[in-house]
């Protein structure tokens, strides 16, 4: 069986962590199933819309900590593999930023630690109304330092060091409050909620929107001025697309656009 | 008639958008005739708040696409166009920020596009109730990679994504909520809650003001400690202007400040 | 009598703002307590975290308006003595944010201008219901341009541009709402709040937290990529911790982690 399932209708691609027995965590085996699908996902180019779930009780409790406790009976205490883990964990992040579709993260029951970094990762999300988010490591003693990277990203700087020194975890209302999540709906209709809303962003343009997610993140780095200088030119390349042309033209004609994607 | 009306009231000056046919459209001249206001104000030292309004229907329903597509007969497919024109939009946008006067969005109707790009540079929003804010280029093929500049420095990163990627509109209360605009009111009182929070401002001792917008972008864009020296130096040429002197010594004999601005 | 009054419970010290008769003014003398006072907690291992409060109606009104107007006496007309306050004072608040405690400020009455601006520099804050902030010097002709280093770090833009502007308060809800403070509490409730959420953050290990609070600034002025390097390497310190070790142990034996602190 599959760590993450992977289900296409039309041009949304549905992942599932399927894991429901360590609620989802981010093992060893996980990041690699997630980063086989990053690979995946960067070529098909028929794929325009990611939702990410998780299967049972949880969407992701975070990492796998008997497989991090095991790491230390190696010699050095197990140095080098949380080194290695944090660094395959963060490339996981900045993958599923980086991929040329909008990732949805479509969230029940608990998303804490890096299962709540996922969540910020996702540029957007649906929670159900019973799903609850935590960066909680600080209750073992580990805090939630990469974790924090996405969330502070999200989410204003008190009510982000409030949930990382508190340990605390926020309901769904609360973290659309705070920007973490997109929409909060009954649980019988997250899936649905989620698809509407991959359906949404799916019928656009593709290459508008590949040129957008791209640009978004970039931008976000810059200062104003040189944000105006780079985005201008991603607006130009925009303008020069056919499917833009088609796309005005329909607007002005009143029409649909035929769009083939 | 001019593409955009000026009033004058005391130190607040009224620019209103004046092409009510085009919904106020961000064309070659309406972007022209905002360079000259800019130029205007830059100079006028009597003037210490302004405002910025919509004729007609809507606020500003972002660039004029008849124009734009007229531009693809060029031999370039109207590469070169495009770019200066997006050129002169971003100089618009960051001429309006570093004027030396706050200005307010007075909002309704319809913020889309390069119009609701306008109202997040704005340095403050009062909207009606019923405007509505998109920034939906992704509708026709064309991301709205320029606005997101503006949205994305005034709005959370998940939210001012999905406005981004799904074309949808925010109501003027959601838009509160997610920071594009400071007040909603009633579509009838829209002028005079503008009026009143320009009056408010250009109560305020108009040298202290203008430190104080140029300094906020300023130290927005550097690190903690580069802002904090930074803003002691700002703080100490604010201490030795006569009117905050003037401003201080009333403060603590509990009268009025005499300002002659 | 001393001007900051302290006080420890545990692992918690609770500092209060000792000179009512100036609304806890930050005066010359009050400035050179709070840095004795980040001076001693520096070293204080023991102690896990900091409320900060007022005695009396205030928490805290700003600057000392009349030794600001005193040093103008000076043939400088004191703008040596300006350079010097406002060097103090930026000081103060970059030391508070580089405690290793997390600093809680405990919020009544009045936070105004730099007092305002300690909300804003604190990990975290509890108001009372009736408490009020204000970034007011602009009504006196004084640009709060330090304070909006720290407020503009915690609010969004249009939120913190208008209260600079227009020298209002904001009540705690709204301050809540934008994202000042944590949480709110009737007037009569502050001081048993503040205690069980400086208590709460008190019973993590304190190595973790100390990690965290410093990782949590450092991170966050850096790109998403340079974040990220950073953390796994912090990620990868705390592992390597007795306590952390222990904390997981404990949690994955459905026990109570055995922290010495």
């Amino acid at each position: 069986m599959s760590l993450v399932l992977r289900h296409d209708t039309g041009a949304v691609r549905s992942l599932t962590l399927n894991d429901p027995d360590r609620l989802n965590a981010l093992s060893d085996d996980m990041l690699a199933a997630l980063l086989a699908e990053c690979d995946a996902l960067e070529t098909a180019r028929e794929i325009r819309v990611v939702t990410l779930g998780g299967a049972g009780r949880a969407f992701c409790a975070g990492h796998d900590l008997r497989e991090m406790q095991a790491a230390r009976q190696a010699p050095d205490d197990g140095r080098a593999a949380f080194a290695d883990l944090f660094d395959r964990c963060a490339t996981v992040m900045q993958r599923l930023r980086a991929l040329p579709q909008p990732v949805i993260a479509r969230v029940h029951g608990v998303a804490a630690a890096a299962g709540c970094q996922l969540v910020a990762t996702c540029d957007l999300a649906v929670a159900a109304e019973e799903a609850r988010f935590g960066v909680n490591g600080v209750n073992i003693g580990l805090f939630c330092s990469t974790p924090m990277v996405a969330l502070s990203r999200n989410v204003p700087a008190k009510h982000a060091f409030e949930m990382l020194v508190t340990g605390g975890f926020a309901d769904a209302t609360r973290a659309r409050e705070i920007g973490l999540v997109n929409r909060v709906v009954p649980a019988a209709e997250l899936e649905s909620a989620s698809a509407e809303l991959a359906d949404t962003v799916a019928g656009k343009l593709g290459s508008a929107v590949r040129i957008g997610k791209s640009a978004f993140y970039r931008q976000g780095e810059m200062s104003l001025a040189d944000a105006y200088d780079y985005t201008r030119e991603v607006m130009v390349e925009n303008m020069m697309n056919d499917g833009t042309n088609e796309g005005i033209a329909a607007f002005l004609e009143k029409r649909d656009p035929k769009w083939s994607q």
